[in-house]
Parts: structure tokens; sequence; C-alpha cells
């Protein structure tokens, strides 16, 4: 595959309009509190001020078991795919590119020997998190929001002692920062072309290394200023290194932001709101309620959702269908005749590649999905390689499978009929796949999902170790355990 | 003064639209090549590619005289700046919240002792250098050109041996390529909100780092992505130490994007035209002729301004006029009775202040400015001190100062009667004041400037020292020497 054919599939998935995959529970949260009329907007008042206000006043005591164990998930998976890109290319190149620059050694580059100062630390593993589009999802805004987070509090904290509940709690309410800050512009900011990730992560990242900092709330207001100064990404470049750029990018510049206003460095009052702040000037569309309505009480961070397989969200539900029917019938691929799936459109203009020859080719081709999943009951980053693709049964099966556009269906929906050489026929119809809000990925299902990323970067007993500090994050004395366990031997 | 006192005076100045008070030549030349009818917009196609093929195969040998020369003044007086702001408190603070977190001691902070790593000195340096607000302008899109590109040429200066024609003509290249990208957004994304200076700054960085890199082409097209995705600065922040944060973030994040382009960290091959590019996404107009028309024999480089005077444009044309007459006629405070100006509105609108009590507020003051100029024959950041706006003398002086909005008067212009108590009228006319593309700085001026803003900073002999090796950068085997000597002792 060259490089141009390479690019054109990615930019076609990039090009996919996510929203329109959105689960409709959550497009319906997405005009939360607001009737099928066009919301009023809330007046732009205070808005940096008011959100600063409750960063620095927010405890843990505070956040709601739901959304601590929400957090907790959000910190596995990011671990997980931190550790599962650590070794990939792109990685490899921004370390090379940056060793000579770093400074002290402050903090550890997940799956990884090397360690770099906190802010190159925090980028590097921002990349390595994102390199396989495998992170966690906020679907209302399609913000990947552990990224520019995790990275920097996680560095953050081998530089400080960070108690695992402080660690939590600022982890949400970077996430919550970011999330809230996303939606007052999605989806106008996102349509015209950035990545949202980086544009508002660099909010998350502020807030969370902020808190950690104990900033007041003039300094968390300045921060937050800092922040809105260095916006991160385009979506032109999806489909190149510089994809996963912006979450490592908007980790380190929170960071930046969040110690220079620690030394009382000054930014505007109101960055977010005023007329020539970042909201109006980065965005066509400006609802700062969802920055400030409901502080403490409604929480986006409680909405995380975590990507159970490697590809694209388009192919999802058929991938969920073929396991579940391989798993309910202990199926093998000689016994399929073949496989009949009603889908949206959107699943063959995206990902209608009949004959992929590599594993990238293979996020692009619901004909390998389905027969991977068919034959290996997973979806993983290992069902996307090159041998997967290439494996005899798996190339034999996916020539049976077809996909059939169907009125009706919508892209978060799959009808499946599997049909056997017995003329058995197996039916499975998919609301919402396994990943989504309404049907969240289990603690189970993360852990193996870490254990096959960590698989072969870190030690085997130590994938388990690490996990277990994960899930038990807030009685960590600190939260700095976790990283050191998760490097490279 | 408060300090929202102190904020709301810097925004009245933030909020002054610079481009009225473009000189009129300048005005024009801004549609240079084109007629008065709309202008045909030139087609997206190849922009990035196209520019990174002119940076990697543009010479020194290939530079008109007349653009070395202003590359060389546009050096001198960043030089100047740079050291002269290096005390600011701004500056100090930086320097405390970064000094845990640089790399190894790779360049110098310019006007001070410690040494940080190219990244975080060129930071340091470009906060120092706009501090005052006293550095250089291309005055058809208001970018502050040397601060994000002399910055980091001169930190990397350190790190490899970079010939003084090298790196003059890496500075002219960055220069050239921050101002054609501005021009080719310019007004609409200024008008936004954007600080031009750091979002256009940040691919003048990449450009003339990536130069010095000795990238390819493919490399400096991926480093202009790089680049893109990193734009820095909203106007909102100007009258905070934000609006410092940005040439000098611009200038980091410019070497942070080539050094990662230089080992291949990929972007897209479009990042500045393409429909969710940069251009795009961060401005209503897009005239991609302004960034490729003509290169190599249209030089925005050499329309380079410099500020004679340490405060808004406006009050320029006033400032000049006084000190002509002064000089001219020898005149001390005693003999006058009274000053009449005939100036355009903007002028008493942003700096109608009548008893300024700090320095600072003086900036703001044309009746401070008017009397200091007559005084001192000056208006450098000794004539906004507090010394100056509280000397009996000059205080005495401002309250005789009679500023008249006159229709028919430009902002760029000033008509100014010296009514002596002896009866005689002095009258002097300023059609366009000192420092504007019509009636540039001279050499000797850029010297004088240069002094008072490096005395008592460093050492006396030194500072001839480093303005002639300024002057001969095109001799020097190495321009690190610049940086070298222009530290504290």
């Amino acid at each position: 595959m060259s490089r141009t054919d390479r690019r054109t599939l990615l930019q076609a998935a990039a090009a996919l309009p996510l929203s329109a995959l959105m689960p409709t529970a959550a497009r319906a949260e997405g005009t939360e509190g607001t009737p099928a009329a066009a919301p009023k907007p809330a007046p732009a008042k205070d808005v940096t001020r008011r959100l600063a206000h409750y960063l620095v006043t927010a405890g843990y005591d505070d956040l709601p078991a739901n959304v601590r164990k929400e957090g907790v998930r959000t910190l596995l998976n990011w671990v997980g795919v931190a550790i599962g890109g650590s070794h990939h290319q792109t990685v490899d190149i921004a370390v090379a590119a940056l060793a000579p620059f770093s400074g002290p050694a402050q903090a550890s580059l997940f799956g990884r020997h090397e360690r770099f100062d906190i802010m190159n630390a925090a980028f590097i593993n921002g990349v390595s998190s994102h390199i396989f589009d495998y992170d966690d999802t906020h679907l209302k805004t399609i913000i990947h929001p552990a990224g520019p987070v995790a990275s920097a509090i996680l560095a953050l904290s081998e530089l400080q002692p960070v108690p695992g509940k402080d660690f939590l709690n600022a982890l949400v309410l970077g996430v919550e920062t970011e999330c809230r800050i996303g939606n007052a512009v999605y989806p106008n900011h996102y349509d015209v072309g950035w990545h949202i990730t980086g544009t508002a992560g660099v909010f998350g990242s502020a807030a969370a290394v902020g808190k950690l900092l104990k900033l007041n709330e003039e300094q968390m207001i300045w921060a937050l200023g800092l922040a809105a100064s260095q916006p991160v990404g385009l979506r032109e470049s999806f489909g190149s290194m510089n994809k996963s750029f912006n979450p490592g990018r908007a980790a380190s510049n929170g960071i930046f932001a969040a110690m220079l206003a620690s030394k009382n460095f000054t930014s505007s009052e109101g960055m977010i709101e005023a007329k020539r702040g970042w909201a109006n000037t980065i965005s066509t569309k400006q609802d700062y309620n969802e920055i400030t309505g409901d502080l403490g009480t409604r929480y986006e961070a409680a909405l995380n959702t975590y990507k159970p397989f490697a590809c694209g969200i388009v192919m999802h539900p058929a991938i969920d269908a073929a396991i579940q029917l391989r798993n309910e019938n202990k199926l093998n691929a000689d016994q399929v005749e073949r496989v009949d799936l009603k889908v949206h459109p959107l699943v063959l203009e995206l990902t209608g590649k009949k004959t992929p020859r590599q594993g990238l080719e293979g996020k692009f081709s619901i004909y390998h999905a389905v027969a991977v999943a068919l034959v290996e009951g997973a979806g993983g980053e290992k069902q996307f390689s090159d041998r997967a693709v290439n494996d005899p049964t798996i190339v034999a099966l996916r020539a049976k499978v077809n996909p059939v556009v169907t009125p009706g269906i919508k892209p978060e929906q799959v009808d499946m009929t599997v049909v056997l050489r017995d003329g058995r026929q197996l039916h499975r119809y998919v609301e919402h796949a396994i990943g989504s809000v309404e049907v969240p990925m289990t603690d189970q299902q993360l852990e193996t999902k870490f254990s096959d990323l960590a698989d072969g970067i870190i030690a085997a007993p130590m994938i388990r170790r690490v996990m277990d500090a994960c899930w038990n994050v807030e009685s960590l004395p600190s939260a700095a355990e976790i990283a050191k366990m998760s490097v490279s031997a």
C-alpha cells in the first residue's frame, strides 16, 4: 500500500461524521436540559471565573460514586493504550527528536525505559495513547478525554507527591473541563476543522495540573487563559502522525500553562468568553451553559466510553454481533456458508475494502472485520495486523461476508444473519454495540483489552499489578506508582 | 493604579484598529499587484508544497541587497528589545517557572545569565523581546516578525554551527513566511480575535529553524504542518503577560515542529490550504497568492519597521514633531507657553489620559508624551517611567498641551504649533512619523534605541560590540557569537 493510499484510507475515516454515529441516547443528551427548540444561550458572564472557582474548590469527597468509578475506568483504559502504543514508529521518532532537549529525568515514558522532564514525558505519553485511535471517547464531542489529562497528571505525579484520591479528583476535573468546553462549541468548532481533542484538551490538562498545583482562583483563571492561547490540532492532519501529536501537545501545553500561572504569570480574566476570547474566536457556536451549568451535579466525565475494537466505530456493531454469535454457538469458520448483514450506508462508504493486504487496510474492511471476529472472537490491534488480514482462514471467510445497505438501519445498529452449511441460520440484531454509553464495556472487558495491549511490552506479572494499581488508585499513597510500574524492563 | 485600571488602559490600546494607522502607502502595498477591484483568489493548489520548495531551495545569494540590509536591521532591533525586556517581572516569572524543566544549558537568555535548552530559551527570549511592545512591526498585518523567528534561530545557533550568511538567510525566510501567511488571512483572522504574531509566527519559526536544520522538501512540509497545528494567542489577552507569551511560544512551538519533522514525524501534505487546513479553519479570508506569489522577487521582509518610541503608534507623529521642534530650536520647557496639536480622533480616544501617575499610564497620555518629548528629546522606555511622569517640569508642561481633534488629519499625521512666551510660533506638520515605511528609522537611530535599552543590563563596551556583531552578521563564522555576547555579567 503506498503512502498515498494509506493516507486516503485514513482520511476517509477522518471524514466520517461521527456525530451521525452517536447513539441516539447520547445525541439526546447533547441537548440535555433543553427542549427541541433552539436553547436560549446563557450569557457570557464570568464563565472563566466560575469554572476556575469550581475547579479550585471541588474535592474528591464531592464526586458521586459513579463518577469516581468511571474515572478509574478512564485511567485503566488510558494506561493500557499508552503502553500499547509506546513502541509505534511515531513514538520512536518523537523520543529521538526530543531527547536532546529534555530536562531532568522526572517522569516515565509509558511502556518504555527512557525518562523525560514532565512536559516532554506528557507529550510522548499523549502521543502513545492515541496512536492506535483506540483510546476513550466522549461521544457528544468526539473528544478523547484521557490523553491530554492523564498524560499530564501522571507525569506530574512523579514530580510531586499526589495521593490517589487527589489524583482521581484531578483526572475527573480535567476531563470535565475539556468535555464541557467542547460541548460549548461542538459541533461547529469541529466541523470547521479543529481537532477538538487538542483544542479543548489543553484546558483539561491545565485544569487538572492546576488543581494538583493547588492554584488559587486567580491563578486558575490565568492557567485557563494560557491554555486558551495554545489550541492544538487540525483535522486535516488525520491520517498522519500529526493526529496523535495533538493530544500529546495538548497535555504538555496544559502543564506549561499551569506552571506559569502557578508563579503568577497573568492572562486575561475572561479568556474563554470575552468578545475576542477563545469561544468567539475559535467557533461560531458558544453555549456557555454547557461550561458553567450544574457544575458539581452534572458530570460529563461519567459519560466516557472505551473502544472495544481497534477500528472505526462504524464497524463496531457488526464485530459485536459476530463475536456474540461465535461465542454463543462455539462457531468455527468451516461451519459458515454465508454472513449477511444489514448496515447503514456509512459502513460501506467508509469500510468497503474487500481485499485488505495490510493490517491497517483491515481497519477499513467490514469484510475482514466480521471474518476475523468470527474466527478469533476479538477485534483488537492483533486482529488488524498484517498477520490477521493474510490468514488463509480469515481471507476465505471474508469472501462470504455480504453487507447490504438497508433503509431503517442506523449507524450504531446492525442486523446479522450467519447461514451455516448445515442450513441453520443464526441471527443477531444489535441496537447499541458494546462500548457505547448504553452498553458499556465491562471491567473484565477493559482488563482483556489492557492485557492484549500491554502483552510483550511490560512483563506479564506486572500487567496484573498495574491493572490492580489502577483499580485501587484511590487508596494509593502516591499515584506515581502507576507510572513507575508501567515501564519496560 | 489598580490592576483593573491597568488592564483597561492596555486593552484600550489593544482595541486600536491598527490598520487604520497604517501609512497610506503601506495600505496600498497591501493589495500589491492587484487592482482596486476584488482580486481573484489564487487556487488552493500545492500552497504548502510550493512554500516548502521555496524555503529549502532559497539561498543567501538570492537575497537582494535591500532585503539583506533590512534583515540586519531586523536583527539589531530585535537584540536590543530582547536585552531591554529581559529583567521585566514577566520574564523573571517565566524563568522561575520553567527552570525546573529546562533541558541542557544549550542557549543564552538575552540580557540574563541563565542558560536553557533551545526551546525554553527561545520562549523566554521571545517574551523579553515583546514585553515593551517596542519590537518590529510588519504594518500590513501588525505582525511583530522578529520575535518568533530570531528567538528560535539565535537559540539554535548555539546548538549547531550556523555561519552568519546562513543565519541571515534563515531570518529573512522565516520573516517572509510568517508575513506572507499573515497577509493571506489578514484582516479577518486578526479581527475575529487571533493574535497574528503568535498564529503566523509559529510558521516563521518552523521555516527558519527547518532551513537551518537543512530539512528536505517533504520534511519542510511536515514542519509547516506541525506549525499549523500549534497556533498561539488571542487578542483578549492583550494587557496581560499573556501578550508577550505569544511570540515566545510561537518561537518554541516552531522549533518543536521543525525538530520533529527533521526525524520524519509526518503531517498532512497541505496543512495550510486543505479544506480543513489552517487557513480555512482559522480565517474567513484566504488569499493564497499572498503566500506563493512572486516568491524570491517580492519580499515582505523588506517592509519591516521599527518603533522609535515605546508607546502606541498613535502618538508617534506628535512625539516626532515635538522632538524635531525641540532639537531644531534648542527649546527648553520654560520657553513654552502652549502646545497646540491637531490630531485624529483616535489619539484622544486611546491616549487621552491627562494626569498619568505611573509610567505605564504615560503610554496612554498624549499630554505626557508631547511634554516629555519636548523636555528630553526622546520617547523611549525611560520617557514612560514612573520617574518621567512625575517629573515636575514635565508635569507642568503637559498641562500646556492642547490636542484638538481636527477633520482631515489622518491617524499617521499631526499638525503641531508650539507657542513660545516670547510670542514666536513654531510649526511642524508631520505627514509620516519616523519609524514608518516612508520615513524609516536611520541606522543611527536604531543604535540609540539599542543603547538605551541595553544600558545597565549588559556592560557598556559590550553594547558596542553586540551592535557591531549584528551589523556584521553576514561575516560572522558563527551567529552564536551574538547570543553569547548579549548576556549579563
